[in-house]
């Protein structure tokens, strides 16, 4: 399958997603889902509620059944995490312990460095309805504290995990590098039709503006300068395409043809 | 409640969240959810497909009842949009428009940044099984392409809710500490006109359409879609204020009243 194909350019390189006693299937299925989204692939449960394999999951995983299938059981977080290195703990709330806690996008960083260099990573995430107990906590290394509005704080399990893994997605160079053609001023030109060159784009504008004067439109004479500035910087700001310029000649023949039959 | 007291730091200067036809009550309370984690309060639904209020989204909100509470149910996207300035069109694929397309963190910045100055922001999301259609990503002015892993790029309808308000939050103050210098774009048209909104764009190209289907342009019937298409793309890109709708109204009037006389 061509899926299971690609997602290869991140398996055995990314960090596991342990839930620890996770109640409900179709937050297994959602965490599944949101870790194929952002091209992980290690997930691991300890002690999930309901039997394994949990067919709620599997219709909430929206077809990242690979994750599931895949999938190891724990019966402790001690036994899901001891292949492991560098282990996070992820809470919405302060804690009484000392330890290091950080932002979900630092984090991401400092997994992308471990990993780098060799280094197993894994992230927990507690149960629905209480998180982390502190005894899991203190099994990791440092917290992440994935702290959004105070006074709403506590996330759906399969949201925090996105943010995780959302976080990690970003740091990788795939994000950052391949799809860099998306930056905020790509006026991507889908197909055939190139942006309009400045020759063809004035014609048009003297065009419509020949047209303008002898409907009588830019009147009073002294105003024509401006109403012309006006006229063009809304064309220009269209950032048309020869594609977009032919429509508009079709719009200014059609519209002073209107009356003429 | 304490909570509806704490949430107001961002009441009001927030981008409206709205869902075009979602399909189950439980992405719409996961959604209510999302938004309220990262301090969002403003949510619309265009046609809902089961009856409002929904008992499966409040038991999916998880206490975020007041943004459900307080959403807004509209017959269609452009009803939605009216009292909005500037409206994002998320998508997962590639769409054959000529539209800016950004990632959710430079959309955050550019909402940050078009909010700071008063500018009224939404951002649109389809339905879970087939996302917007063109007609609504048409009515957009810029696409946020929430690219992820590209062989299994299909998120879960308030995961993507979350992508994009996770970033909004993480563009505020509030996670910031403090406002950089944003260096993304300004909607804002320096002067005293102010970005045109939906309602009276969306009455002129109502207008314009009316004049072309009467003078024959949007001929043959089959390619009228894809014309109509085409032509509001134009004038959404185009950014236009007030003063600009005004002006091309005249213009229209001019070039069909021009061999009246």
């Amino acid at each position: 399958m061509a899926r299971t194909a690609k997602i290869n350019w991140v398996v055995g390189d990314c960090p596991a997603i342990i839930l620890v006693k996770p109640q409900l299937g179709e937050n297994i299925g959602a965490t599944a889902r949101a870790m194929l989204n952002c091209g992980l692939t290690d997930l691991r449960l300890v002690q999930p509620r309901d039997t394994w394999p949990n067919p709620q999951a599997y219709a909430a995983a929206s077809g990242a059944d690979d994750i599931l299938v895949s999938a190891r059981l724990y019966e402790t977080t001690e036994l899901a995490i001891s292949s492991l290195q560098v282990v996070y703990a992820t809470t919405a709330r302060q804690r009484d312990m000392v330890k290091p806690v950080i932002k979900p996008q630092d984090a991401a960083r400092c997994m992308k460095e471990a990993i780098a260099v060799g280094t197993t990573v894994g992230v927990l995430f507690g149960a629905e309805r209480s998180g982390l107990n502190n005894d899991d906590v203190t099994l990791s290394d440092a917290i992440i504290n994935i702290s959004l509005n105070p006074s709403f704080n506590s996330l759906n399990l399969a949201q925090a995990v996105l943010v995780v893994c959302y976080e990690w997605f970003m740091a990788t160079p795939f994000a950052t590098g391949e799809l860099s053609d998306l930056d905020s001023e790509n006026w991507r030109v889908p197909g055939k039709t190139e942006p309009v060159n400045k020759a063809d784009l004035l014609y048009f504008l003297t065009r419509l503006e020949g047209e303008l004067d002898s409907c009588g439109f830019l009147q009073p004479r002294e105003q024509r300068p401006t109403m012309v500035r006006t006229i063009r910087n809304i064309f220009q700001r269209a950032r048309l395409t020869d594609q977009d310029v032919r429509t508009l000649h079709g719009i200014v023949s059609g519209l002073t043809r209107k009356h003429e039959r």
